[in-house]
């Protein structure tokens, strides 16, 4: 999306057809910061220190690590190894394996001299199918942008709320739950986004309102206390967030708080969309509340706040007593009945196993727990 | 209650009887700091740059104050424009006012020169009556964490949330939430409180966590957007708040946020109770959602945090763009229909016109509007 004007992707190649370029996420929204990659180190440091994240975006960047990897050396060994040290970088996440996977099944069969060309065209591939995927469920989704914009009489702009980031700064480019935005942006439909901060980590004010601003969307930022106030009061007319894994029931696992948004949602009438990527299904989980395990993060992220200071370095203050504790649970799960639509890349279904397998009918007859 | 186990008021006589005393909360919790206030103008600033908050330590900070303005001059003038410099620091604080008029209906029939001793008196008393309304309140929450206890087969603690800081730091002494709390830790039952850092102004984090460990009640503090998650788990048995102002239906004001936390609480089969003074009963009101007034705070509020640097300072960091517009609503209205109880300090009741008349019964055949 548009950075000032500038059209850009998560991850790009330099003009030399070899470095890999991408915007050091970390400095975001104080600084905008391009960094290359050059070798396979620069790579895993960028995944390992977070200057890019969001799964698709860090199964991009780990396909391109390989790149980088066998243009130095593109032995049998050295493609292990390349592997290796890039899975090392995020232990628990499933698309940086599966790009690696990839990678690994496209490159291994062939003779080592034409590894680096082939990685380099396998790498571009993935961040293409990204897009598409992305493109696609921003193409569904705009549908219930403009259905609201009718409904409104096209009297005033579309009221969206969303949650974290599941913006084009996790993928490669459109983003899952902003696709539909930025589409109705672009199709000129006057829309303006509510943005959750997002705490602990502050996604919703760090990149979110960084990239909608960028792109020229109209938006506001708020405290994630301040949802159910507005959707009391008829300030919101859809919500659409991101889930890091839907179950085949239709619960979904998202930024913690998701779930708190889907209540107030229910409760004043409001549809709650849920956009993902095909892939974040995961079949083999049913009950999601149940089975979906939630990871504890470092509590430092609920008490240390990184920002930019008024001498304009940026710098972190704590903001809970020195001798209290503090937990860090990263993510909730919001129960189907919650949920008034998936928004994929094949269409927008029902929040349920037979709403999923509308769209995905080669899973039918497969019992859950086989995948 | 205990701040390293020397035990404190929010607001006292110092050894000389004449100069008062109060915590500075503005530098909690980083700093636990004592300010002497000596004259009228030291009152009327720890009011207006907030080194005291809560309406109930607001209207004792004003009370104190009339005593030192009347000690410097005792005049009807003087009594007059030290109420004016007084409300004049918070203007929409209806407690303040109260506190006012109560110190000039006091003083004023009294000749000058006894007026000073008068008002000490009388401020003192105002001081008195708020704590005795407090620990009311906190016998007939006790009662509610004692049950939970019982229910438990005194197995476990009693896991309490709450939301902002309605604590003895926002009153003269027990708070009104926190007031079971105290009173079933000083009781022996164990208690741990899930306290939430109540974005934008981060009460939870600043002031309860600090008030509770300083007590030595064990809590641990969670982003506002956990609370879900938790009662989805079973890990919260009740919660208590505190309200800045209940409608007659039982509809409550309180910081934002807050309806979200109690729609989790319903949807989890969670008790949900509020603690409130009954001066804090707006009979006037009987539909809270429609008819209190939601101020909007200044943004800044959202966009900046104050904490402690590294290197150990008082500093503010900024944490979205800065082109990204923010907005800052100070509250939001829970119905009643969310709401367990009202705990008040003439007991608990359904949150409803009939439970609260049930404990109110002179304001029976009152109709709503005539206050």
């Amino acid at each position: 999306m548009n950075v000032g004007d500038v059209p850009y992707r998560t991850i790009w190649l330099a003009g030399n057809g070899e470095t890999v370029e991408i915007v050091d996420q970390t400095r975001l929204p104080h600084e905008f910061v391009t960094v290359p990659l050059d070798t396979l180190e620069d790579a895993a440091h960028a995944i390992r220190a977070m200057l890019v994240r969001g799964a698709p975006l860090i199964g991009a960047t780990a396909a391109y690590g390989i790149a980088l990897a066998m243009r130095d050396d593109a032995s049998d060994p050295a493609l292990e190894a390349a592997a290796a040290t890039l899975a090392a970088t995020r232990p628990t996440a499933v698309n940086l394996r599966w790009a690696l996977d990839d990678m690994k099944a496209h490159l291994a069969p062939l003779p080592a001299a034409g590894r680096a060309e082939a990685a380099y065209a396998r790498a571009a591939a993935i961040c293409d199918e990204d897009v598409a995927i992305c493109r696609a469920i921003g193409e569904h989704g705009l549908a219930l942008i403009r259905a609201a914009y009718e409904a409104n009489g096209r009297s005033r702009p579309v009221q969206v709320m969303t949650h974290c980031n599941a913006g084009w700064l996790a993928t490669v480019d459109w983003g899952t739950a902003t696709a539909p935005i930025y589409m109705a942006h672009d199709a000129g439909i006057p829309v303006h986004v509510w943005v959750d901060e997002t705490r602990p980590r502050n996604q919703g004010a760090f990149l979110t309102a960084w990239e909608l601003g960028g792109h020229g969307v109209d938006h506001t930022v708020i405290v994630d206390n301040a949802g159910g106030h507005l959707m009391q009061h008829g300030r919101v007319d859809l919500l659409i967030t991101g889930t890091d894994r839907t179950a085949a029931s239709g619960d979904v696992a998202n930024k913690i708080g998701t779930y708190l948004k889907a209540l107030a949602a229910a409760d004043n009438g409001v549809p709650f969309y849920v956009a993902l990527p095909g892939p974040t299904i995961d079949w083999t989980i049913m009950d999601g509340l149940r089975d979906i395990p939630i990871e504890e993060r470092d509590p430092a992220e609920v008490t240390d706040i990184p920002g930019r200071a008024p001498d304009g370095s940026l710098t972190t203050v704590r903001i809970t007593p020195a001798s209290s504790p503090a937990a860090n649970f990263a993510f909730d799960v919001t129960p189907a009945r919650l949920v008034s639509g998936l928004i994929t890349e094949r269409g927008v279904c029902a929040a349920s196993a037979d709403g999923l397998l509308s769209l995905w009918p080669e899973r039918r007859g497969r019992a859950a727990g086989t995948g």
